[in-house]
Parts: C-alpha cells; structure tokens; sequence
C-alpha cells in the first residue's frame, strides 16, 4: 500500500472517539431533549420534547464519517464536502455542523454552549424548527436526502469542474436499492480525473432499512465485491459490529480514508502530471457498522441496536415509561457527556481536536452552498445568433438550433472558466444542439473507437441514458455554484418528475434560509415534443411536465413557450441569467417559422405575453369580436394559418391575435409573481369576446391558470388530448382538434351572429378536414395544401 | 457442462439462418416498401414508403434472438415469453409474429402471404398503421419499449407465480444505463425458484445508443463480468462481429441457450425436488452484435453497420438517390428472398423449420395477452372486516389497517391460486397493512437472521426499495393475468410516474386492439399524505400524482379518495374487480373518525358522491345556504367540524355537506364515463349557491374538474398549496388554510349577508387561528381544543 500515513497514537484515537461520542450524544439529544440537555440532573419527563420524532438507526455510522473526514481534511488540508445520503439522519449533520462551530457562525443562538445545545435540541423536528432531514438548513448540506436515490449523482455533479474537490458520499444500502442511485454507480465512466475533482463513495451497510433487511447487505461477500469492482471501483472494507471496540474501528477506518485518498491523489497524478488517460479504479468505501450502534441493545424484551428497530425512535414510550426514561438516561450517560462538554456546554479542547478549521469544515464549505462561489455567465450578444426576419413567416428555422449556435459560444467563452455544463440523455444532436461540438466534446473516459465522434476526456457535454444520472449530474453542479442546461424529449421529463419537485423545494425553502446565497436556475429545454413525435408515436407524446412543475411553489417555478427560433434566444438568455428558480422551455427542433426579428422577440419576451397587431384584423379603438390566443411553436403556426383563413373569408371580422411566451403570465399577481394584473390581462384577452385559446399542452392547464379571469367563461381551449399515434405532424393537430380549420370553425360557432353569415366558410372547413382524413389513409402524407402552407402576411 | 443437447446438423443450422435472414428481410421491408415486396422487379421510387421512419440498429440482434427462442421452445416444448427491452426494433418483433403465423391468426389479412406481407410492411409506423414499438398492436408484446428501463423488471413481474415459465429478456446496451433497469438486476434476490418461473436477461451489446457508444459496451471484459456476477448472475458470452460467419454465430448461440435453459432447469429442480434452498446464479446471456449487422456497411462513403449511424433507416435517400434505391435493392437481395419465399410470399418450408406451434409460438402466449388467463379475484364478505359505526363519528380507526384485515383474507383465500400480490417499498407495515404477514410473508431469499420477521422464500408481500421495480413487478404481473396492489408513500409516487403514464397509455391503446383480452386494473394505495407526514417535512408531502394522472385517456384512469375505514373497504373491493384501469387510491393511515357504517359506505361508494344529510342543517325541499363539500379524510373531518362549529353558532345557516370518494365523478359526461350529468351534478351542489370545497391536493383540480360547471364562479377551493413543513398534524391544515376556523370564516365571507350578522362568529374563529399559532411555537404541541375534538352529532 502507497499510503505514507503512520498510524494513529492512542491519543489521537482516543480524541477522535470523543468527536464521535459528543456527536452521537448531540444526535440523541436532539430527538428526546428540550431541557437538562447536558444531564447534569437525572431525566424526568418534563425534561423530553412533546412529539419524539427522527431517525436514530443511520445517525452513529454518519458521525462516524463526520468524525473521520474532519480528521482526514485537517491532516490534508482537502477541501471537501460530504453528501449525506441518508438524509433523515438530518440529527447527524445538525449535530456535525454544530460540533464545528459553523451552524453557530451562521445562526448565532446556535453558538457552542449551553444554550445554544438547548437550541439545537428544541428546534428539531419541531414545528417552526428544522426538520429531520439534511435540509437546506443544515450546514454544510446541498443533498437534502428526504427522497432517496440521488446522493451519488449530486455528489458528481459537485466535482464536475472543481479539480480541487473530493465529495464523499455516503450511500445507505437502503438508497442504494433505488434505480437512480444504482444508475449512477456507472457516473465514474465520465469524470474527467484532470478536470474534475473525485468522488469517495462511501457505502454504509447498517444491514436495514424501514423493516427489512436490505440487499447490499445480505449479499455473500464475493458477490459484493464483485459488483463494486464490477461497477469499476477498488472496495475498501471496514467493519463494526455490536461487540467492536470502538478504538480498534477508529484505526481501521483512519487507516481506509487514508489509502482511499492516498489512491485519489494518486489517479489526479498521474492523470495530471504523467498524462495517464485510463480510467481510474476509484476507491469505494464498505462501512458496515450496526444500526443504532450504542444505543439500546434491547427495549422491552426485543433486541434493538443492530437491528431495523433502530431506525427511528428505539425508545418510544420515555415520558409515560419510567423504565424507558431511565434506559434513556443510561444510554444518554454511557457518552459521558461530562467529560465531553463543560458546564457552560462547550465542547472541551480533545472533542474539537480533529475538527477542520474556517471554511474547510464540513458545515462551512463554500461548495455547499454556492451561491458563494457563482459568476454570472458571459453570455453573448444574441444578435450574432439570431435569424434575420425581414417580414414575419417569411423563413423557417430550427429553433434548437439556432439555439445551439449560442451554446457554442458559451461553451467556447466558459473554456476556461469550466462552469457551464449540458446535459442530456443521448439527445444532444438529435435535439439539434450539436453546434456544441464545435467547443466541446461529450464527457467520455473509456475506449474510443475510430468510427466514434465528438468523445473526448474533457469534455462539459454530459450524455447518458439515464435521466435520473443528467438531472442529478445538474443539480450537484448548480446547488455547488455553476450553470447548466438539461435539454430532454419532452415525454421523457416524466422521468424526473419527483427529482424536479424536491429541487423545487429545495430551492422553496433555500429562499427563506438567510445564509444561503442564491444558485443559479435549472433550466429544462423540452424538445421533440408531442406534436413532433408523431414518428415515434404516442408513447413518446405527453407535454404535462408542465403541469406537474405548475403545481409547485411559484416563488421557484416558471414556464415558457417560445414560439420561434429568435423568442427562443431571448429565454435562452433570461433564464441562463436567473437564480434560485426552476425553469422549463418548452421549444421544437424541426423547421418552424420565424415570427419575431431579434428586436421584437426581446420586446415580447420581456412582456411574456402580448398582441401581434400584424397577424389580426382588429381596427384600432374598437377591440376585437374573438381572440385568437397561442402557446407554443406548433399552435402559434395553426392560430396564425386560421387568422389567415379568416382575413380572406371574413375580412371584416376583427381578429386579435395573442402569444404567449411566459405561462405563468396568465395567473394573477396573487398567485404568481410574474401573473399579470387584472387590467394588464384584459387588455389582452379583454373581458368579455370569446378566446379560443391553442395551447401547445393539456388544454385544462389554461383554465386552470385563467380561472379567476373575466373573460374565463368565454374562453374554449384547445390542445393535446391524449389523440396520440404515429401519423403525420398535421394529423396529430387534426386529431386533437388544434389545427386551423377546427379553428376557425370553434371562431364561427363562439362569435355571437358568425353562424349563420359563415355557415359556408364552417361546411369548408369541415370538408377540408374530412378530405384530410380521406388523404392521409391513402397516401400516408399531409394534405397538399397543409405542407405547402405560407403565412401570407 | 450437464447440457445434454447436441450439437446443430448443419441442416437445422441452414434452417435457423433462413428464419433469421426471413426476419432480418421483414423487418428492413417494413421500413421501405409499400409495393413490390418480393422483390420479384427492381426496386423503383414508386415502391418506397412516403415517409421512412424506424429503428434499424436493433433488428438484427433481435431476429437473431427470436429465430433462437424458437428453437430453444421448440425442442424444449417451453412455455416463454419474450420482453423486448430495445421495443423500437418494433419492425423485429412484428416480422417474428408475421412469420409464426400468430399475426395472420389474430389478424386475418396480415396472412403470411403477399397480401399480408404487403400490408405488415405498409402499415408499420404508417397513419393509421402500427407504431415502430413494441406496442399494444404487436402479438406477443406486454412490453411497449418506448421509454426504456422496464424491461427487466417487467420480465420479472411475468414469472412471478408462474413456475412453468421462463421469461426472455432482451436489454439494449442503452436502456441498461437507465436507473430502473439498474435496479431491476437485483430482482433476482426476490425470486423464488419453486413457485415463480425463471428470467433469462440477454444483454444485447451492439455498441451504441442514438448517437453515442454505451457503457456497458466499451467496459473492459473483465468489469462486465465482475458486475453481472456481482448480480448474482453466470455470464454466458456469445460474441459476433461484421466478420462473423453468421453459421459459427448460430452454432455458438445455440449452444449459450441449451446451457442456459439447462442451468435454469437444474436450478428449478434443485429447489423443487431437493430442497435446495440457496439462492441460485441464474445466467445471463451476453450477446454481441453489431448494430445494424446486415444492413449497408458503409453509405455515402461512411461507416454504417456496426456503428450508431445504423440507429434508425441507414439509407434515407432512397426515393431520391438513384445509388441509395440500387445499395437499397442489392441490401434486400442479400437475403436471397426467393430462397425464403414462394411466388405468393409464403414462407418456403426450412424457413419455417424452427417454429413452434400454437400458443407456444411467442406471438401467441397467453401470458402476452394476460386478459387470457385472468380469474377473478375471490373478494371476501366486507362485512367481516367492515368496522361497526353506531352513529356517524363515534369512533376511530386506522382506514389502512383495516384494510389490512381484507388483504389478509385475500392472501388466505389465494394461497393456492397464487395470483395476488402486494407490492411497496418497504412501507407495507409503515403503511399499516401488516396484518397480511398472518397470511403470507415478505419475498426474500438470501440470508435470513434470527431478528428478522415475516421474510420467507414463499411470500407475496414484495418489498424493496425501489419504486421502480415494484411498479415495474405490479405491470408485469397484472399484464400477463394476475392481479395487485402497490401502497406507497403519496409524495414518491410521482418517482414512478412516467411508468404510470406509459401504462395508461398502454390499456389506452390496447382496448381498441380487439384481440387483446382485458386485464385487471392496477391499483394503487396512495397513504402516508401529505397531511400526515407533518414529522418527515416538506420533502414528504406532495398530493400532485393525481393531478398527473388525470392528466391521461379518461377512459383509463380512476381516482379515489375514501374518508373512513368502511369507504376505503368498498373502494379497494370496487378497484380489484376493475379491468384495463388505473386505480390511484388515497386513504390515511392514521386514526381517522368512521363517519359511515358498511350499508351506508357502499351505497355512498357506489354513488361516488353524495349528500350527507346527518352532518348538514338543511331543511327538506328548500335547498341549501351553502354547500361545504369535501374529498379526502383529513378534509373530511375538517368540513365536519366545520358544520358542527356553524349548527352551534348559526343553527338557521341552511348548510349541506356533500362529500366526493370518486373524483371523477366531478367532471362531465363528456369528459369521463364516470362524469355526472348536469342534472346529477346540480342536484348535489347547487347551480348558484356558494360552494366551499376542502380537497386533499392542490386545490385547482377542482377547479380543472368542474370550470364547466354552472356553480363554478361559486366556487371556493381549499387544498394544499405547498406550505408544508416539520410540525403537527392541524398546523398543517392551518398553514394551508384548510382547517375548520378558516372554512368557517370563507362561509362567512361568501353567503350573502352574513358577513355582518356573524361578525363575531368570524371574527371568534380568526382568534382560535390567532391563538393556535402562539400556541404551537410555545409548547410544540396542537391546540389542546383541536386535539380533543368529537363530532358531536
């Protein structure tokens, strides 16, 4: 073994078991305590919190870590962050953070004494409190854990870019059954040991989960094994059990952190230094130490540390249960706090011995909290991407990429910097952004073959199929102070569903922690949406990741459509440029017509909605007779082709046609802080004409945004229906009653007078779309006079 | 080696190539060719498709497959299934089922003659036609493939309780890199090897994704290995490339497959007839190929087969480029179609060689087209469980544990049957339905220690932490004929809601497909809310699945949110009779008031909303002041105090409360079957009356749901709206503005003249509001008024 490390002395062991003591104490106080928090009188009820709640099982084996990195970082000087995967032991990290003094740096009544001890017992779990998880008011935490399964990707994304970092991560064997953890087991394959920092896994088997056992860790030892070097890590094993001495763990889990960052620092070097380019056999840690290791052993006649009854309360009746308050008592003792903290409750000098200093601890490390250590983007001037649009509808771009003609600058322009990344599962090119290439390659450490393109070491374009392993990749990248892009089909945005919600939250709450400083925004781009999977069919056809994130706080969530290749530049542009907000664009890959110069897509965009007085027929001062409004590229095409048909055929009605960009216009001010005022949006949508509104999602997503509006009784809206299938892109807008005909037929049925004078005008419209339906059985294509279709305007 | 097989005659060798290179022919037809299929001229534009869309990368791998399991079943007289990871090789799978004959029996003019392979090449990916995946269209398929990850665990779900079956399972080196298929590996751990069938996963390594290599393709030979033993599995390598001599490939393949389903059926003994009880190494099968192998090796001067280029159609210029339609015409001969087929298009005898017959033929299963085999479920008396309700609130119970009762009876009662099961991640105790454990255990068949409870070889309780796989496990149980229920935390269902959707959209599609026979509807129990997770926090509480699935084809989905005990008995009854539906169940686990004996649950139940009487202050023929209306426990009890608060302090207020247990009973007609007319829908809330509704989630669904209804402006909708934190139970509601003092107060606020003459009244309520907030931050605790609060009807 390379490690230079000499063992540790007696005294040493002996103050890192300190450390680890005074932080189990501190975890176990924080569920029972709300006063006598240093026992210097024996426990009666009064003593113990209302509602005994948290998680005790995983907190002994996460103080352990606590306690070892502090040592490894301060014999190192590293500069470190810990993701805490079993995040419900929040009493652990608390206690941490506590112990090192940062939480009392950030909230000053959470000082190292006896009130502030007093403060961190009271405040967990309680309401108006902290809550039981590595919340964003943990110190030191960016990976709140409450959900499992993302704690190895965030802790990837961490040291993406930060050459410097080492994140350990700690895995529960429970997390580690979850399909997002297991996916990013294989995220070594694409971290870059010259660019990026590296990763210390560190897989904590307490053998239990809720109930039952886990997997990991009933595995026989050769299968385990396997697996980790399968997964193209060296494991390193370390074992606790209820009979272990402790000193004897503390040696060998010293001398495991050593050779694991000895091996670390030696991949860095050579990859660095002699230019080694094969991949890593990264260093795994196997921790296994019981579950409520040194707390109860048995609790009315049933065994409980090293069992799943320690996973949250292993004493649950101490303010009725004399005896379950002096096993309390006892167990509180057998840390000895005496010895560990004075009378005052300050931690005394060998408890402290290890901890770290300034912002190398754990709980002050700027990393998690990034904000600290984010730049705004160099972003370009968007007229050297933008189309030239001489007349509206008089070109047709791909919006995306054109889009990636900005990436590409980005990327060149943040080469030394390294804090922009892209994300995406193998969609990149598909999605049309491959301008990227021309700045970057797309991550890739294993072999390249001569036939293989744009793959290269350094790369900052992340492609993998998982979406779990992109969205976590982002989120560790931007919660530790960078910027990105998850570009992503549409449909398949599902798959993060609930890794988008708890972002939001994360950030929802983030918000209210004073000293966080704020991240950057995660930008979703949806493309190859669900009126252009028409060859993929309806499986890969749902536009309602909107609807999910439009359920969430709307301090955090915004939405946007643009509905051109120039509109989509200008968001591009907005949301790389926001914090602590989730953003979702929603925008096509394939050829689409440039409505807007860059001009007036600046002006529209930053209205987030507004009239196109050249696409109507309304005469000014005396508002319109209907309302054509349209949300997204595919219905601002069809809501323009019907004002088209309506100018021909019925000149003298008075059309007004309105797009919108930002969806959460549409809300009023009280719902959202983008929503429009009341006058605002009736000078819109006015208060009473009729507005057939084309949308490019599920069409009860507009009344449910506009139900507090006037005009909301007078509104029909059209959008997708779930009339998914392979077809043509036009027969999928006939099929969910979007296109233009339908259109104007829904403008003459809702004008009041229209029926009768356009009965003609409605029976050819029909009949249009019946030859449509006749056409495509027969010939499998788009109606003639649909594909040729030009904005006459 | 213990296979007994011998070796292939050069004869059957000669025969499995001809169905190989049939299928390989099919399959690239379907891509191209609307006319001369035979290629009995030389190919001209006019023969080509319109439009060329499909995925041909895959095919050949999976021809390869299907030609082999044909053997395998044919000499075995095995009953299989195959699921095909990589469903867009659609045209593959489709060519399989053409050429066994099992299409043309299901649908007769897809006959496997020149008719019926012109219109199995004109429909594929054609308006109109079939998608390009595996879908609900395809004999043989219960695996759509369009979202990749749920291969493996589909094929588990299959062999669950089927111990005659084996379960092929082809993983595309892509979707291996997704997070629940990673998951998936570790099924294995789950699996009985007496009463379950066994799955035999095929790795099929072909290099590439859309547009990029995949991992487990370029992993050094030696980490492939280590990771599949670390699955527990034994690899088995069967390695082809462009060079290959494809009658070695069929020798070297045939041989991998008898020792595989060797090993299988050594195992299966072992434990059947021995007692062998270790957990057995199954193999895996790791097939190398090269994607799009037989396809052009290079097209305008680059590479093509073996590389990514090869991912979807390889010559896309056919109709325009003279060279693309001759490499084209020369790609097809190369399979020597005459040698395959005669004049009339029929398959020539050797081809045929390999096929098994009738519903061995993979095409054909029953357990593909699980409606086949679908009993029903032997659903106990309700009144043995039902709990006894003297008067409305006058007593409490835990609505889950009482169900628990049922699902005990249920696993008695199907213990021989075996076509039950319950899923969840390892909260079916959190979740308080462990009283089924009296019945049957939890699946488990590594190691079991002596602390450990309820786990055995035999259960039918599958826990594990993953959402994925038990969702993945659920689908494909009750896809081939059995039946279930998943219960899992509120909030993290939406970890699974991409699954959900792709299985809507899946019974969506497959009830129109008239072949395919309906099967049980998948029910999920939705507890643990968002209204009792006040101790796990914010990260916990999300009611949005709904909202999602609501989202989908009306026809599908169902959404059900019982308030007490004895409705949630007669919802579960009413959901595990249903067929091709999606059941989302919301139900508490906490002590909850039973307001309605079993007589009056069901006849409520079977309304699906209603008036109940007893807690309003309504008078006979005069209609209401106010309607409060609920859906949900917690809203339910809410509403109720409510009432009580208004009868005490307003007894002349005409209130009526109206509860909902089927939430889409609230829609319209047109919009859902079981949407009420408006007649129905009058009846019970008025057209003009104000309405205050206190729903369980976000409370514009409701506003979704009804804004077509004539009371909607009326209308006022309480709900969570994401202020959500660690605190109590009732802060919750408070915080929300949900609580019985706030809906007293919106009464108030809404009806018209009562603003003054219950000035007091309002102005009382907001001082409790006032007062439980001072209260709380104070002693932790709820308002002791609130805790102690009865019904006093």
């Amino acid at each position: 073994m390379e490690t230079g490390s000499t063992p540790l002395t007696d005294s040493a062991v002996e103050d890192l078991d300190a450390h680890w003591r005074a932080l189990n104490y501190l975890a176990a106080g924080q569920l029972y305590l709300r006063d006598n928090v240093l026992l210097t009188e024996h426990l009666r009820p009064e003593h113990i919190k209302p509602r005994l709640l948290g998680h005790w099982g995983t907190c002994p084996g996460l103080n352990l870590v606590y306690t070892h990195l502090n040592r490894v970082i301060g014999e190192r000087d590293q500069d470190m962050v810990c993701v805490w995967g079993p995040g419900h032991g929040g009493p652990a990290v608390l206690a941490g953070a506590w112990l090192d003094g940062s939480y009392g740096d950030l909230v000053p009544d959470l000082g190292r004494d006896l009130a502030g001890m007093t403060r961190l017992f009271r405040q967990f779990s309680s309401p108006g409190g902290v809550p039981s998880h590595a919340a964003p008011q943990v110190p030191g935490s960016f990976h709140e854990g409450g959900e499992l399964g993302y704690s190895l990707a965030h802790a990837y994304g961490a040291v993406l870019d930060n050459p410097g970092l080492v994140a350990a991560c700690v895995i529960g064997d429970g997390e580690a059954e979850t399909g997002p953890l297991a996916a990013s087991w294989h995220a070594n394959k694409f971290l870059d040991p010259v660019h990026d920092g590296a990763v210390l896994p560190i897989l904590h088997l307490n053998g239990y989960k809720i109930a039952n056992p886990t997997v990991a860790a009933r595995l026989p030892e050769a299968e385990l094994d396997a697996l980790l070097r399968g997964f193209g890590h060296e494991p390193l094993y370390v074992t606790a059990t209820l009979d272990s001495d402790p000193a004897a763990v503390h040696r060998e889990l010293a001398a495991a952190f050593d050779l694991a960052m000895d091996r670390i620092a030696g991949f860095q070097r050579a990859a660095r230094e002699d230019g080694d380019t094969r991949r890593p056999h990264w260093p795994v840690l196997v921790l296994r130490t019981p579950k409520g290791w040194t707390g109860p052993v048995e609790v009315d006649g049933l065994p409980v540390a090293g069992t799943w009854r320690s996973h949250q309360v292993p004493l649950a009746g101490v303010r009725e249960n004399p005896e379950h308050l002096a096993e309390l008592d006892r167990w509180l003792r057998s840390y000895l706090p005496q010895e560990l903290f004075d009378e005052q409750g300050r931690p005394r000098p060998p408890v402290l011995a290890c901890v770290p200093e300034g912002d190398r601890r754990l709980g002050a490390g700027p990393h998690a909290n990034g904000g600290r250590l984010l730049r705004e983007l160099p972003l370009p001037e968007l007229s050297r991407f933008a189309v030239p649009v001489e007349r509206p509808g008089g070109g047709r771009h791909e919006p995306t990429r054109v889009l990636g003609g900005l990436l590409r600058q980005l990327m060149d322009d943040t080469a030394e910097r390294r804090d922009f990344r892209l994300v995406g599962p193998d969609e990149t090119a598909s999605n049309r952004l491959q301008e990227v290439y021309a700045a970057t390659d797309k991550a890739w450490q294993d072999g390249v073959l001569e036939t293989d393109e744009h793959l290269g070491r350094h790369g900052r374009v992340m492609e993998v199929l998982s979406e779990h392993l992109c969205q976590g990749w982002l989120e560790g990248y931007v919660l530790t102070g960078r910027h990105g892009l998850f570009s992503c089909y549409e449909a398949f945005a599902h798959i993060v569903a609930s890794m988008a919600a708890q972002h939001v939250k994360w950030l929802g709450t983030a918000r209210s922690v004073p000293w966080r400083a704020p991240v950057a925004g995660l930008n979703y781009l949806l493309t190859s949406h669900v009126w252009r999977q028409d060859h993929n069919g309806f499986s890969h056809q749902d536009p309602g990741f909107v609807d999910h994130v439009l359920n969430k706080s709307p301090d955090v969530v915004r939405v946007y459509l643009p509905p051109d290749a120039n509109t989509l530049l200008c968001v591009a542009d907005h949301v790389l440029r926001t914090r602590n907000v989730v953003n979702v664009v929603v925008a096509g890959k394939q050829p689409c017509f440039d409505w807007l110069g860059l001009e007036d897509a600046r002006n529209h965009c930053a209205r987030g909605a507004g009239i196109w007085p050249w696409a109507g027929t309304e005469r000014p001062g005396t508002g319109p007779d209907v309302v054509l409004a349209c949300a997204g590229d595919v219905p601002t095409e069809e809501v323009l082709a019907a004002a088209s048909l309506l100018r021909e055929h019925l000149p003298d009605l008075a059309v007004r046609v309105v797009n919108v960009v930002d969806m959460t216009r549409l809300m009023s001010r009280e719902e959202h802080p983008h929503g429009m005022t009341e006058r605002e949006f009736d000078a819109l949508f006015t208060r009473d004409r009729p507005v057939i509104f084309a949308y490019h999602g599920y069409p009860w997503l507009i009344h449910r945004l506009t139900y507090r509006r006037a005009v909301h009784q007078q509104l029909h809206v059209r959008g997708y229906k779930e009339m998914g299938t392979t077809t043509t892109p036009f027969d999928m807008v006939v099929s969910n009653d979007l296109d233009r005909y339908r259109l104007v037929m829904d403008v003459i049925d809702r004008v009041p007078g229209l029926a009768d004078r356009a009965a003609g005008l409605r029976q050819q419209m029909a009949d249009v779309r019946h030859r449509h339906h006749r056409w495509i059985r027969e010939h499998g294509t788009d109606l003639p006079e649909v594909t040729g279709w030009a904005w006459p305007g």
